[in-house]
C-alpha cells in the first residue's frame, strides 16, 4: 500500500500568519499522498461578535446556533480554508479545500442533547465517503479539509477538527499506510508537563498501560492518547503528536512522540 | 460528445432562500453533466457592514480592498457555496464546491487601474484548468463554482461570476457539446423592455446585427449578448438567457432566448 499522511493543525497556528506560512511551505514539500485538516482558530469569534452575533459556551464548547453555523462555515470552508488553498498553490503543491458535504465526503448526525445541554449545529461524524478523496490524492491533488460536514437532509454541521482528522485516517486507512499527526503547542507527550525536553519518543499499548497505571501522563492529555489508540485499533499505522513546526522531523520520526500499537 | 449545461445563477436568486430553494431542486432533477456558477447577492455587504468594513462603489462596481475580499471568500467560497452544495446533496445531486483556486482551476491576473480607478483584488481571468472538473463530471459529481480566483503567488482574487462562467464554458467546450445558461430577472431578451411578453425565442448573428442596426434591443442588454456571441464564436454551443425559475424550459428551449451562431 502507498503511504499517506494526514496532517491535523490546530488553532494557534492557523491564526498567526507567520507560522501559518511557514507551516504550509513545508507542508508542500513533503512527498507523497498528504491531507490537510485545519481547524478554526479564533476568526470566527472576531466575525461573530463584529456582527453582534453572541457567542455561548458550555464547558469551554462553543453553542452553534444557525448565526454561529453560518459564521464559522463562512470562516473555515471560506476565509481560512481558501486562503491555505491558495499558499499551497503558491508553493507548487496543487491543493483543493473540501469540507464533508463536497462530494459527500462526510456525513455526521447533529448531536443530542447531552446532560441536558444543547450544543446547537453540532455533527458526530457517522461515514466518511473516500471516494472524491482518493479520485484527488490518484490525482496528485491535495485534499485540504475544513471541519464543516452535513446531514445529508440539507444541513450543515460543525464537526470538531481532530474528531475530523482521527474518522478520515481511519476509512483512509483501508486503501493507504496511514499515519495520522495532530500539530499542537508542545513538542509531543511530554513526561513532566512544564519541561519541554522530556518528549517520550515513542508509545505502545503496554506502555501506555503503564503510563497510565504509574499516572506519569498529564491528565489532559489522556483523551487525545486515548483517541490515538482507538485510531490505531482501526486501521491507522501510527499517530504522531508534536509541533507543526517540526514537520519533517515528526514525519522522519526524529520529533514529536509516535504512538504505535506495538 | 456528451452534452453540458453551466447554468450561473445571479444574486437575486441567492439573495431570495425560497426561489433559490426552489432551482435548486429543479436543478438536482436536471439530467446528465452540469454545472453551477454562483455569484454573491446582498449578504456580502451585509456581512461588511456589520464588521464594519467600510464599501467603496465606483460606477456601481465594488472596490475590494484586502478586508472586503476577506468578506467576499467567506461569504461566496463559505456560507453560500456550502449551502447550495448541502441542498443539491439533501436533493439526490451529489455536488462538490470549488473555486478557481481548488486544484487550480481558474488563474487570473490582478486588475491594472482602469482610468485611474484601483479595483483593488479584482481578478481578470487569464487560465481555466479543466482537469478537476472533467474528473469530477466523469465521476456523476456536479462541481458549484464560487467567483473566487487566484494569482498563483498565493492571492485571490474577486472574480465576476458571469465571466466565470463564460470563460468555464469556453473551456470545456473542447470536451463537450456546451451550452451557457444565463439566469436573471426577466423571462429573456425582449423586444420591449417594459413588456415581459415580447421574449426573442432565438437571436442568431445576422439577426443579432439587425437588431442592433435598427436599435430595437435595450441598451442594456448589449454587453450581455456580445458576451454571449463571443462565447460562442468560442465554441459554446449556444448561450440561454432566461429565468431560473423557468429552468427546464430554457433547457428545452420552451422560454428564454437562445443565442446561437446561425
Amino acid at each position: 500500500m502507498d503511504k499517506l499522511y494526514i496532517i491535523k493543525i490546530g488553532g494557534n497556528i492557523v491564526d498567526d500568519p507567520a507560522k501559518l506560512a511557514a507551516f504550509l511551505q513545508s507542508f508542500a514539500l513533503l512527498q507523497g499522498n498528504k491531507i490537510l485538516v485545519h481547524g478554526g482558530g479564533k476568526l470566527a469569534t472576531r466575525v461573530a461578535e463584529g456582527m453582534g452575533i453572541e457567542q455561548q459556551m458550555v464547558d469551554g464548547r462553543r453553542i452553534t446556533d444557525a448565526e454561529t453555523l453560518k459564521v464559522v462555515t463562512m470562516v473555515y470552508a471560506g476565509h481560512i480554508n481558501k486562503s491555505i488553498v491558495a499558499a499551497l498553490q503558491q508553493h507548487g503543491c496543487n491543493a483543493a479545500g473540501l469540507t464533508g458535504v463536497d462530494g459527500n465526503f462526510i456525513q455526521a448526525a447533529k448531536r443530542p442533547l447531552k446532560n441536558g445541554v444543547d450544543y446547537g449545529y453540532v455533527g458526530d461524524v457517522q461515514q466518511v465517503n473516500a471516494v472524491l478523496v482518493k479520485d484527488l490524492l490518484q490525482r496528485n491533488i491535495t485534499p485540504v479539509v475544513a471541519p464543516i460536514t452535513h446531514d445529508g437532509k440539507g444541513q450543515l454541521l460543525n464537526t470538531n477538527a481532530d474528531t475530523i482528522a482521527q474518522e478520515v485516517a481511519k476509512a483512509l486507512s483501508a486503501y493507504y499506510e496511514t499515519a495520522l499527526i495532530y500539530s499542537f503547542e508542545k513538542p509531543g507527550v511530554l513526561l513532566n508537563a512544564d519541561d519541554d525536553s522530556t518528549v517520550i519518543p515513542v508509545i505502545n499499548a503496554a506502555y501506555y498501560t503503564e503510563l497510565k497505571e504509574k499516572q506519569l501522563v498529564f491528565a489532559g492529555m489522556l483523551p487525545k492518547l486515548d483517541n490515538a489508540f482507538a485510531a490505531i485499533d482501526s486501521g491507522v499505522r501510527k499517530v504522531i503528536i508534536g509541533k507543526a513546526e517540526e514537520l519533517p522531523l515528526l514525519i522522519s520520526g526524529n520529533a514529536g512522540t509516535q504512538i504505535i500499537h506495538d
